[in-house]
């Protein structure tokens, strides 16, 4: 009987750090983690993890034949096949790609967890079949991957993308990266607690929100509060909306996408932040866009997603060269 | 003696159409034009350039082979071969590459001016070798062509890269599109004069701008005098430069390109327009991009531009099958 081909799809967290094995048609056949432990090195992280993939194939009798490797990490750059400086591991410059072949002697590749979401929906999600779309992370941040005639946009040094960072307010609220008004700061897990201050500041009216320490206050208190009814709360999605309805046309267009897929945790409110996110969008937009760009939600198992994703950056280039 | 092979490139204007030979290189061996009247339709037009065409072929005892028609127009749809609806010409859909094959039988293609000018300038100009760059076109609008990964961004129906009409500004200046704040109605020949007028109301110093009539008021003026020295006109520039570098930084941000590539006839106002907005560009642009983007002016003779940009929609298709 013929072996199956596998990839091992990896994805650095800041705490955990995921893998699993995934074949052709994106079933994560078995899958792992280990905690990423930062301070002990990327050496110590990723011998663990490869250790651990080794294991996954010797489990299944051999069954499994493996042909590369792609793993999804902050601050990753696809052209060099490094993780560069990132802020929240402590790392300097490490060669990813390289280790991988060391280890292995098979094709690896790295790209940040935003791209390899949007290629896991290319090939395994919402997005199989569209050639532009474009893939947004609602999270602590936002992170976009996006995809022209079927490829990443990388840019010239692989670090294009960064939807998050387009200023959509002059002088708005400082950002992460030492700017003033990014998308991200207005639309995000932290920019929702933000806006809430901003709404408990403006208006009068009561609201659960008052009660908790801001400090404390977290995005679900704030989703959880609009289920409830609380108009503030309620506010607190329009808002949000609006900043993301707006940056959606002006992206539509210079893109002209066939839809936008989100995924992270804030993408979970659904409706509440989408149907007025919409609505903002197409009131924004040139009228030869109207109706004519989709929101999605990702249509790729919670679970599963990240591994999904590392894995689709090796069985995009085997797809594409068939 | 073996025949060069040429494609013809045709621009057309609202007065008037070019058209000419060029080789594989870029040299545009031979051109006419002839006055658009679109008020004969576009049969008429099509008719009277293929013509001339012959003749120009005819012209040079036949040691040119024409291999494919390129045509730059308003309105342009590359994926359905098209001229649709435009508004300064006055006509329905008309489809241009089935008009080229029934003359010719050879392959025809059709995009805007300023997606033809990026292709241009990726086949023959200052952006040769470059896989990653935007082309702005600086007239009466502002126009952009995205180059990624080597081809054009035309999104899901062929009207991406429309940079002119990202929002800039909320409830800012109220453009041709009917909406309000584009980057076009402050960075364009047209933005720069709202912009003398805007100053004039906003500073109290004297100007030579003054003493000219709005409705006369030209581009040209707000350059000279600022040449001259006047301030007021000086500040016009900054004032589009403070637009025009901000939107360029968002533009990196999502792109990360190598160059942006300037043309059309504001273009020309050189250091006094470029050198602010490169500094506000810079300022305004996450960290990580810094010192990477270069702004540069177009490398193609003015003369020769919209028909190499043309051509190069049928070059740009033969050189990517080398």
């Amino acid at each position: 009987m013929g072996k199956i081909n596998v990839v091992a799809g990896i994805d650095i967290g800041g705490t955990n750090s995921v893998f699993g094995l995934v074949d052709a048609n994106g079933n994560c056949i078995t899958q792992g983690q280990v905690p990423t432990e930062p301070a002990q090195g990327p050496d110590t992280l990723f011998i663990k993890i490869f250790n651990a993939i080794d294991n996954l194939i010797n489990d299944n009798d051999s069954e499994l034949e493996l042909i590369g490797v792609g793993v999804g990490a902050p601050n990753a750059n696809y052209y060099n096949g490094t993780i560069e400086n990132p802020v929240n591991l402590g790392w300097g410059i490490v060669n990813v790609v390289k280790m991988i072949y060391e280890h292995y002697n098979l094709p690896g590749a790295i790209t940040n967890d935003a791209n390899a979401a949007a290629l896991g929906e290319m090939e395994f999600g919402v997005a199989k079949g569209m050639k532009n779309f474009i893939e947004i992370t609602l999270g602590t941040g936002l992170g976009s991957g996006i995809i022209v005639n079927g490829d990443l946009v990388y840019g010239q040094d692989g670090f294009a993308g960064e939807l998050g960072h387009i200023t959509v307010k002059q002088g708005g609220r400082i950002c992460g990266c030492g700017r003033f008004g990014c998308l991200e700061s207005y639309v995000s897990a932290t920019g929702l607690k933000r806006t809430a201050l901003t709404l408990m500041a403006k208006m009068t009216i009561n609201s659960s929100l008052r009660l908790i320490a801001p400090r404390a206050l977290t995005s679900k208190n704030v989703f959880e509060a609009a289920m409830l009814g609380d108009e503030l709360a309620k506010e607190c999605f329009k808002y949000t909306a609006t900043f993301l309805g707006r940056a959606l046309a002006d992206t539509v267009a210079i893109f002209s996408p066939e839809a936008f897929v989100f995924t992270g945790g804030m993408a979970k409110a659904g409706d509440i932040l989408f149907e007025p996110t919409k609505s903002v969008m197409e009131e924004s937009m040139l009228q030869v866009f109207n109706n004519k760009v989709k929101l999605l939600p990702s249509g790729l198992n919670a679970g599963d997603a990240a591994i999904l994703g590392s894995a689709a950056l090796i069985w995009h280039e085997k797809h594409g060269k068939v």
